[in-house]
């Protein structure tokens, strides 16, 4: 059963493309808006979820690709529970930073698991709440490497990780094309620019 | 992609139904009639398994039921691709001890989770691995209670206690006629009667 009163807003995209920075700024434009908002992101501060992800970290050679999405799923429901749907009940804003959306693109797409399952448990999140928009900051892993880890970084990524994100990227856009909710953003844009951008998107 | 040489073979049933006296009494019998099997039960004592366990346990009165049945699921893969899967392969004969069929009696008709997330989460574990023959040991929770804690434990089951073994009972008659594999053994009977017949039944 979903009670939303407030909204949940997604941020969603390859790594490097600025998802942290809009967090900062969209925390700064609220609080001087005085609007009543709440940042998160999972395991998103809970203590099963914060075991939940100890696992995954201390086992991650060892752990099969199934086991560990039922694991995040299992820290996503605590987080959505504890966190996320206390706060829409309350009429709060939500902000997360990677929804089901990360999931679909990253372990689907990236890692190869059944997207049918995928989306299976994506949906039976979206029964615990809904997502009102997700925006989805475009850019390609290339220029996303280059902007996170400078040239020198760079020259670490081998190409293998190169394809998996390259996978994780097509996967996004196939995501973005299936799902009105998701608004694109060229993220390569000046930052502020893209602030404008979500704020008018969401009438912030 | 299953790829069963061996069979697996499951035990079902409520509590003090007599699984484990006859998991027990199939490991001699195996023994004696020299044929390689495999007694589990999960979490079947894998690393990251049992630290699922722990999580469970230790967080036990404020964890999500949807957690719970995820955290379950996790440690259920993590057990059929290190422990069940590689002895089939083998071709080795695998009794274990519970296995989807308690997820749907206890956490769905028990505990009120959603049946069709759980059969779908159970249909993809049956891609990975599928089930020869289950046996339900049937036995109404009352009596089951009665025969392992007698009559002076059998006092302290408060009345919700036995509400919920009841609804779970019932969820078993449910699923056993839904499901062709499964062989229902009055459990009253004697001990070494219904290992003659579950014997019998997958011919060793």
């Amino acid at each position: 059963m979903q009670s939303n009163i407030g909204r949940l807003i997604t941020l969603e995209g390859c790594e490097g493309v600025g998802k942290s920075t809009q967090i900062e700024l969209l925390k700064a434009y609220c609080e001087e808006k005085k609007i009543d908002a709440v940042f998160t992101r999972e395991p998103g501060g809970t203590i099963v979820a914060e075991k939940i992800r100890d696992i995954i970290l201390d086992t991650n050679s060892d752990i099969e690709r199934m086991t560990e999405l039922l694991l995040y799923s299992a820290a996503r429901v605590e987080h959505l529970f504890k966190i996320i749907k206390p706060a829409l009940e309350k009429g709060k804003l939500v902000f997360c930073d990677r929804f089901i959306d990360s999931t679909t693109a990253y372990q689907g797409y990236g890692r190869g698991i059944d997207l049918g399952f995928i989306e299976y448990l994506n949906k039976s999140m979206l029964k615990i709440v809904s997502i009102d928009t997700t925006f989805f900051l475009d850019l390609s892993p290339e220029c996303g490497f280059n902007r996170k880890g400078g040239a020198d970084k760079n020259d670490r990524i081998d190409s293998e990780s190169l394809d998996f994100h390259e996978r994780v990227y097509k996967g996004f856009k196939e995501i973005v094309k299936n799902n009105k909710r998701i608004v694109t953003i060229d993220a390569k844009q000046d930052k502020y620019k893209i602030l404008k951008q979500i704020c008018k998107s969401i009438k912030i």
